[in-house]
Order: structure tokens, then C-alpha cells, then sequence
């Protein structure tokens, strides 16, 4: 099965819906950006044993592409367009023995898009002789000059985060770890709705994919401001709330967890009326003040010694 | 050297000019399309052994992939205006051992973004066990529904190819390749100022980076036509004739030498008069028939029979 075999069967019917991917058959795609829209570009990329196991299935390793992609859309308050993907086989997926891969990818790849009305543009299928690979450009529409940034927050402002926050780091640590946590790092669930929703209410966002306290570190930074994290405020799920009256060690787990995708994002007192509205759940967690650096504090109104703050990329 | 470090010192510099891209510190960037353009969008992997030697140094590798973008939107008629980049690192290239390469890296994406006027967007860098892997989608413009495709040559246009053909190919085949072929191979030229000269006069247009007559192929079958290819008009090099003088089966490699990054496009007879005011040479090389497939026509007439068209991706 070549390249071109592949994009016809699995890739191209992915793109029908999308006119200006000329059906993969072209040099590029071509979008006409509606009026009074800018384009949101953001590109994330997954190595096999990297970012994710090397044993996940592959609609586990297109979900996480695609949603990581598109969490940073939300990030930005736009609605998502499109996808270029490029896509790194290893010799083992490269040839016919690669057709059931490509099938079970490429049916996840259709359930997002239904799911965050998304299409594929383009992108490029090569092979490797190391691990498999994705990477993915996705494209978005905000209204203009109205993104969502990271460098917005100022003291005074509450800070917020969505959902819960650790069901997929405690995923990964606990080789026993429920479906309830292993489902959030298998199929996180990008907050797009939300980040739409924080256009022109939020001061600054950031999508939770570093860590929760790397994260927050990230906005700050940007924003030349310092943060309070109530660690006790952080909403857990039901499963992460057992693990940790079990393992209260494991809070660091969950503070450093980042794969959950959730947004963190700042909103000054007047604007804290729209939160009511919002179309998904949002809980307090600390204040946004001046200085530098996140203040984590813990139940006995300490700041508390964190030996990881999150995902350090290339360190060990 | 972390992510962090990496993208401050040596990639940030390279969205300066792009104020959409906030200085690489977001979690995406904004792009406002000029009015009455599309966007068009580009990408293409390049992986260390599979599309570049592993012993090339990191300006090549840099070069090649960007450049081999820029062929992308010159092949549509667009004028580029940012890219997206992931970058998958291997160990050696991860740690504080990678600073050189990183710094030779960029300092040759700064020289190909001053020529070819495009600017860092985005993008992500992420470690990986495997091999070298640059991923590059390229963002450009084109007046609105006037992108060049694949799909609108017709019988009776004429075929054309910009330059020269088959240096890269044969650096790559000639163990004692001279630099004037290996230049072509690590800096291949895109043909963006061709490009944009050729929307209103091309019918179609693709960039020959699979082999000559691979593309031609792909031209033909996305247009429903044929082509006859007479291979004596194949312009070459002062370089490549001497080597075909003194090994003429070289010629097939040179029909399947994909590498150089021209153009090969088609135009109606009306429209040959606008040709004399190209910004770039180029060759009549044979015409668009009924039917199906790429006859190439030897010097005695008769249909040549190859044994590679091109660059058969992920066949052994």
C-alpha cells in the first residue's frame, strides 16, 4: 500500500467536506477566510513512546493528535476549520500490514471531525524507519483582533480552570488506573465551546497540556504577573478524589498533570457575571497578582515545595 | 537545552517580523488575510535517511524543508506568508550537544525567510528516539478563487517546465557529484515569483517533486488528460548534459529526478503570449492529448519505456 493508495482510500474521504482540499489531489489547500475573521494557526506534533505508548491503538494516537490541536484553538477562542496532518509511518505500518492501522486511525480521525466540525485539508504521508509520528497544523476562525492570549491576565483577576484537572496524568502513573482516568488520556475532550464562549469575558487562557502549575507558570509569564493556586480548590473527579485519599502523595501528580486538556484562563471582578453562562464547568482555583511565579498553596495556608511543576520537554 | 530555551534563543528570532505569531509564546497564531485573498496552506515532512542524508549538515535540512513548502505554494500561484513548524529531535540533537545545530538551523531558515519573504508562525519542538524529522506547513495568499490547480489542463495547452531538470536527482545518483549538482539538491530554488506570474495563464500547475514524469502524471490524471513528453526537450544543465554525453541511460534518472523543485504547468494556445514576461526560463517540453497517462517520446520518435517514473513513496 503506497502513499498515494493511502491518502485515496482513508485520507481523502476525510476531506470531502471540505471543497478547498481540492480532495488531496492538489499542491495545497485553499480557504477563504469569512469577513471579519482572523485565521487561528496552531501545530503540535506526537512521537510514538514520546507522547504517547507505543502500544495505544490508533484511534487513541488520532484522537490525542487531533484534540491536542484542537485545545489550542480553544485556547485561542476559535472555532475550528481545518487540519493539515503530516503522518510518519514506521516500516511496520508502511505497507499492506498498515491497512488496518490506517482503517481504525482514520475512523477516529471522522468521529472528531463530526464531533468538533472539523475537516482535513492536506498534509503529506511518509515513511520512517523510527517511531511513528503525527503532526498536525489546525486551523481556525476568530473574530478579528479578538484571539484569546496568554499575556492579558492582571492582578486582581480570579483564575479559573475547566472540568477536572489529573484524571490523565494519574492515567499514566497507576499502571491499575480505571477507565473513568484512562478514557481522559486516550480521549481528551478539547474545550472548544468554552474557549469560544471566553472571547472578549477572559482576560487571558492557556490550554492545561504542559501541567496545571507549568501552565499557569506559562500565562504569567506572558502576562508579567504573578499567580495564588489554592491546591485544595483544583476540581478533581470522583476517580482521582478516591486515588488521592488513598495516595494523598499523588496531588503532586495531579498538579504537574497536563493531559487533560482543560483551559486555565483569568477574568476580571466585573466580568465574572458571564461566567454563569459558560457552557462548561468552571471552578475558582487562585488570584492572579502582581510579582512573578506560581504561589502554590497548600491546606494549611503554606506555599508548597513542588519537585515537578509539569512536562519539561527533553528533560529526564 | 529544554524546549523552553531552545524556542527563546534561537526560534523566536525568526517570527520578529510576524506580529501574529506573539513571539512564540501562545498557544497558536493569529493571521488577518488581506481582503480578497484566499489562504492557501501547505505541508510536507521531511525524515533524516528517508528524505535527506543523515550525514547532511543543518542549513541543508533546513533549507530542503522549507523550500520544499515554498514549491508548494509557488505550484499554486500563492506568495507565502508563514509556516508552521514541528521538529521531532533525536538524543544527540536534544541536549546541550544540539545548540550548534539549532543555531546553524535557524540561521539558515532566517536567510531563506529574508529571500523568499515568509516568517515563523508557530510551531512545536519535541524530542524523539528516532530520527531527524522536520515538519513544515507554509501559509501563503492567492487572489480569491484564483489558486492554480492540478486539475484544468486540456488538450492541445502546451507543457512547460521551469529551468533545469534532473540535478538534484543526480547528485544524489553520482557518488562524485559536482557542487554545481549537489546545490541543487541542498538548496533547491521554489519558484515562487513564477508562480504568481502564472495564475491567469496557467491551466494548471504542479511542482515537480516526486520525479518529472511522476508529476506530469499526477497533472494529468487530476485534469482527465494525457501528455506526450518528448524527453530531447527536457532542459538540463551545463553539468547534467556532460554527464548524460558520457552516460546516457542517465537520462532516466533525470525523467525521475524530482528533487530540483520546478514547475511544470500547462497553457492554452491563446495564452502563449504571455509567457515572454516570465520571471523565470521556461522550456516547451510537449502538449496535453485526450487519454490518459504520459507518453515520453525518445530522440527517434518512439515512446520510451522507464523503469521508475519517480519517487514511489514508502515502495522498496
Amino acid at each position: 500500500m503506497d502513499e498515494f493508495a493511502l491518502i485515496a482510500e482513508y485520507f481523502a474521504p476525510l476531506a470531502a467536506a471540505r471543497p478547498g482540499a481540492f480532495g488531496l489531489t492538489d499542491d495545497a489547500a485553499a480557504v477563504a477566510p469569512p469577513p471579519g475573521r482572523d485565521l487561528v494557526a496552531a501545530a503540535d506534533a506526537l512521537v510514538a513512546g514520546v507522547h504517547f505508548r507505543e502500544a495505544d491503538p490508533p484511534d487513541t494516537v488520532a484522537a490525542r493528535a487531533l484534540r491536542a490541536n484542537l485545545s489550542d484553538l480553544a485556547a485561542m477562542g476559535a472555532c475550528p476549520h481545518g487540519y493539515l496532518m503530516t503522518l510518519a509511518l514506521p516500516p511496520g505500518l508502511a505497507g499492506e500490514a498498515g491497512r488496518e492501522w490506517a482503517a481504525a486511525f482514520a475512523a477516529q480521525l471522522a468521529r472528531d471531525q463530526a464531533e468538533f466540525d472539523i475537516g482535513l485539508l492536506g498534509g503529506d504521508t511518509v515513511a520512517t524507519p523510527g517511531p511513528l509520528a503525527v503532526s498536525i497544523t489546525a486551523l481556525g476562525f476568530v473574530e478579528a483582533g479578538r484571539a484569546l492570549r496568554r499575556s492579558g491576565a492582571r492582578p486582581g483577576d480570579a483564575l479559573y480552570v475547566s472540568g477536572t484537572v489529573g484524571d490523565a496524568a494519574l492515567a499514566l502513573a497507576l499502571p491499575d488506573a480505571e477507565a473513568a482516568l484512562a478514557e481522559r488520556f486516550c480521549r481528551p475532550s478539547p474545550r472548544v465551546a468554552l474557549g469560544r464562549a471566553l472571547v472578549g469575558v477572559a482576560t487571558a487562557a492557556i490550554d492545561v497540556s504542559d501541567g496545571l502549575v507549568a501552565d499557569i507558570g506559562h500565562l504569567c509569564r506572558a502576562s508579567g504577573v504573578g499567580a495564588r493556586l489554592r491546591a485544595a480548590a483544583v476540581p478533581l473527579s470522583a476517580a482521582a478524589r478516591a486515588r488521592l485519599r488513598a495516595a494523598p502523595g499523588l496531588l503532586e501528580t495531579v498538579l504537574a498533570g497536563g493531559d487533560d486538556y482543560e483551559l486555565a484562563f483569568t477574568v476580571p471582578p466585573a466580568r465574572r457575571g458571564a461566567l454563569a453562562a459558560l457552557p462548561a464547568p468552571v471552578t475558582e482555583i487562585g488570584a492572579i497578582e502582581g510579582g512573578a511565579g506560581v504561589a502554590v498553596i497548600g491546606e494549611d495556608g503554606a506555599p508548597m515545595a513542588l519537585t515537578r511543576a509539569g512536562w519539561r520537554h527533553f528533560a529526564d
